[in-house]
């Protein structure tokens, strides 16, 4: 005689994890097959996830949101700063920019940038991507001017600008085909750390 | 009795000037309506000038050629450097990044962009576009360093990439909302210059 707490846990992840898991694999699924951020449905997710529609909307308070996170889950997780140094940190975050864990993003991606500008959907579900992103730079900016590390007039807003740029152009445009984009990210957070005028 | 020397040249700009123009302006026409780098032909290009494809044949060598001379004029000539000193001509050379003289350029540029890294044939047309560019803004850091006004020892293409970079993602993207387009040149250049790393 075994009672409810005792009872042992089915195997594998719990349900509502397996339901969320294949609610974002049918959403990256249907956009890297050409589904548009506008064109995509709730229904159309349903569908391709096996769950209803109560199921999605019990966990997402709508397709915004849900794009949101499936979109999110292309980039995976900004490295998280050692706090060694500014240099490091930089760097490591640097090399993340325009970085995609998920080979769909290839497929997605080119679709939603030219759009960036045009449509304010998607604007605002690139911002809700990037800012983030952002803030941990920009914290770190602070802390290196905080330690001492950097110059305390520096142009935070502009410098965020200028690491991320290069790395941005390179790997959306291989603008340079003579840019190296694995040695591209010290080699930016170098240049800009020392700038070129002579002294 | 008039030779035909002194004969007066009929009004406006001479016949083969009207139809170069009239299959720029055709060519430009048909990609901002849509019609892709791959689909467009030379034959759709010669119908909507009103010229035989001969005409186009005697003054490009193909369709790349034709494009390349078309898209070039999107986005007009490279500002001049003055020579006055680096910052001025580089603060010039940077405003123009990413700018287009053209409004067709709008509905021409999204749909170019994306394909840049997937299609050898959009990337060379691109690569044409771009590098005489660089070449200008790398002249100008070369002089720089001769002159003294550089150090000896910057990063020449990571220097390319870091200023022309924040202003691309920027009109392309509107990369960071907080950061004004007009004044982002003078505050590129002069961070750039100055490098951040406290002294």
């Amino acid at each position: 005689m075994t009672s409810t707490a005792d009872a042992p846990r089915p195997p594998g992840r719990p349900r509502s994890v397996r339901a969320d898991e294949a609610i974002i694999e049918a959403t990256l699924d249907l956009l890297a097959e050409g589904s548009t951020i506008e064109a995509i449905s709730v229904e159309a997710i349903a569908a391709r996830a096996g769950v209803g529609k109560a199921t999605i909307y019990r966990r997402w308070a709508g397709k915004d949101a849900l794009l949101h996170d499936a979109l999110r889950t292309l980039k995976g997780e900004p490295p998280q700063p050692s706090g060694r140094s500014v240099r490091e940190d930089l760097v490591a975050l640097v090399g993340a920019v325009g970085q995609n864990i998920d080979p769909r993003a290839a497929k997605i991606m080119p679709c939603l940038v030219p759009n960036v500008k045009r449509n304010a959907e998607h604007y605002a579900l690139y911002q809700s991507i990037v800012e983030p992103r952002r803030a941990v730079m920009r914290e770190v900016l602070r802390r290196g001017i905080r330690d001492g590390e950097l110059r305390p007039d520096i142009d935070v807003e502009v410098t965020l600008a200028l690491i991320t740029g290069p790395l941005l152009i390179q790997r959306m445009l291989n603008w340079n085909p003579d840019l190296d984009e694995t040695t591209l990210p010290a080699r930016v957070v170098d240049q800009v750390l020392a700038g070129i005028q002579a002294r």
